[in-house]
């Protein structure tokens, strides 16, 4: 793959899964690939899970990592002809091929503003890193999109699947902040080619982007989404349509022991993490059997090891 | 040891003393024992000399190092069954057991609040890593102790001592902020399983607590507790019993080379740094024969490279 | 060379140039030299290029590499006989041996205050840091110098000269905030010992400190200047005179394609970066054939690498 943004860049999830698993149960045999070889983190944003888990996927495989903070100070100017009299200190047309020259491999993490949904669902800043970089691009987290985490999320339900094609469950739950729709969004994408029967659930006001959805099956009676239900992927997000507000945050909508029990077919609960307890899901669904978030973000570190092994094997020619 | 926090955590002094004076002699000899291994340190308040001792430390025994400031945005929850409808973004109980699948070893620093003495003292932070890590959690600084910089200092008495049971005395010393009783509780907690004879002297008000002060001779006068005294350990706290509190900035208890000259058998001094010159100490002291400040802070990495060499070895099998 | 600041610190810019285009042609073959060393970087203020450019030279020559933001909290003390009362907590005659115990060699990054002019070009900081260091120390940008700079600017003019000893232009430009003079003292300095035939160029008020000039010519109209230029290197700054003042923002002194054009023997356009497109360059440049500038900003590296391998090689005996 040329560069990791979104399922578009992939060209075999099975395959790609498979290498993850691969290299899950046998770390270390591919310290070669990356050999000579650096990786750029860029956070403009915080991180935790993803920048330990991709720093930690690409020393396994060889590299060498910097991370750099970019959430402070520098502003980069994403405009064709602006006159930087401003606030912005650097062009993106110098910051992006300037640092493709220092990494072989560069992981940007940028989240959307929230405000602006013209510009964030354009995905200025990660598709700029894409056009001015010379070298692959793997996104970290943009603005409308988690891909690594989606990715992780299909290696957890193949790893505990049942069923050939298990039902997996999207569901809204309230939050405090009002959060970005990346995750959903993503995960609607990624399910949406796996091989998995999906539904998703939200009260009204929360739909995602039709470019998303794509086929995906809505539903916005909770329970009936529910039924029969092989994994509920546990997820507050913001409104598109009213876009980056809180329309409510109806405690109906938590996922509990008492859901997942008698609405359920005894499903698995997944969650990217971190996850505000006791407010989008009970503490007994955490600490209860149902709960595979844990395994969930073990899997972040493999998803990034496939993608950063087709990309340094592509790299290596 | 299963993880290192304070002495209770150790099988044998004199062993990991002469582990870390070997290694100090002989550096790159155990680069194998963290071969493929990450070790992740979580700064939730600033570090120099510990972040650098340590990442050097844990470099040399051939780990792979990942830091991470933790100190602005992500706030975790150590409440049992709270709500986190607030400030808190993720639980200890999904950010312990997750970061131990991204690190071998997992390193904590952690300030005391110093206005919640119970909070502070329970060392809720530390102890909560401990107890949903699934790897060995090493303390940074906690808010109660230092044990790495404890155990430089133990590494520098016994370099430098001239009879076999020298005498030591921990002063308290003038400075212009509360600071924490981290330092002073682990360096008595340390000397008093060391082959050391102890004194601490303070103003009245500065008493330790008592479960680290253990057996430890306390003398609240500075000229009879120096008195014959081969080790003077400078340093300021605030008060335990009015806690967090400056009681007084009385410049008669600071630190001057008359006093090593006149009241003690030429001790060395000894601070585990940074210091406030001419406050805590005189520019005499540090910038004359008796001080050994530099030394004693080289001892920060091989105490390290001890700690993480057991660590590492029972990691191994 | 025992620390590397200014051009006094090199003995043959000849051969230091040389050994990085040897290494940028084969970068991988000094793995050895820095094997077992760490290259401590400490930043007091922000660095892109410099960070990455820096980190990624220690990482090929074999260094294990530890950067630090040492812009907050940490505030070091200069001054002899300080009575340390206020706001700093460390002395440099601590600092700098203490951290020379953990870094073979040590990168410093600090800025002038652009209000204290003596101050300033006395180069307190990186001063007091090759005084009270026991290891090398290499600047990252300085209160009047960048020469890891201006020393990809030589490997760059070197790289795409034309004719043996090539006209370049140093021209002052508009920005919008006040910039410090390390970017043009320093590379004044490194062009008065190359081939190359120097002119500065800017308006009246904004000359560069005597001691920086040396023997270069200065003409105050820059078309005049710009008569018959191999290259040009647009840089704004602040009134070293007046200092630290923004005297004029002339849009007349903005470097044009037309310029280049007309006034010019085909220049090439050079800059440090990062570079405000339209305010003190036109897009047209940047985007057009006479721009080096990403060329340049690789060079970055190679210098870093120069530099440190001649240090590597005198550390190794």
């Amino acid at each position: 793959m040329k560069h990791f943004t979104s399922t578009k860049d992939i060209a075999d999830l099975a395959a790609l899964v498979a290498s993850a698993r691969e290299m899950k149960a046998n770390p270390f045999a591919y310290e070669h690939l990356g050999k000579n070889k650096t990786m750029v983190l860029l956070f403009f944003n915080p991180s935790l899970r993803t920048r330990l888990s991709t720093e930690k996927a690409a020393n396994t495989l060889g590299m060498k990592v910097i991370s750099m903070n970019a959430d402070s100070g520098w502003v980069i100017e994403f405009e064709e002809g602006a006159v930087m009299n401003a606030g912005s200190a650097e062009h993106i047309k110098e910051a992006a091929p300037v640092i493709s020259q220092y990494g072989d491999i560069i992981g940007v993490r940028t989240f959307p503003t929230l405000k602006d949904r013209e510009r964030d669902y354009q995905e200025q800043v990660i598709e700029a890193f894409k056009r001015y970089a010379t070298v692959p691009v793997v996104s970290l987290e943009s603005a409308t999109r988690h891909p690594l985490q989606s990715l992780a999320d299909v290696i957890t339900i193949e790893e505990f699947k049942q069923k050939e094609r298990p039902k997996v469950v999207l569901s809204w739950a309230p939050h405090v902040r009002a959060l970005p729709q990346a995750v959903p969004n993503s995960f609607v994408e990624w399910m949406n080619i796996a091989n998995v029967d999906l539904v998703v659930t939200h009260p009204e006001g929360y739909e995602l982007a039709d470019a998303y959805m794509g086929g995906a099956k809505l539903e916005y009676n909770q329970e009936k989404a529910f039924e029969g239900a092989d994994f509920i992927y546990g997820k507050n997000w913001s409104s598109y349509r009213e876009y980056g507000q809180i329309l409510n945050q109806d405690p109906n909508w938590r996922i509990t022991q008492h859901k997942l029990d008698h609405w359920t077919n005894q499903a698995k609960f997944m969650h990217c993490l971190p996850v505000r307890r006791n407010v989008v899901v009970d503490d007994a669904v955490l600490d209860g059997p149902n709960s595979i978030v844990i395994a969930q973000a073990n899997n972040r570190t493999w998803a990034a090891m496939a993608v950063l092994r087709e990309i340094l094997v592509e790299l290596n020619g």
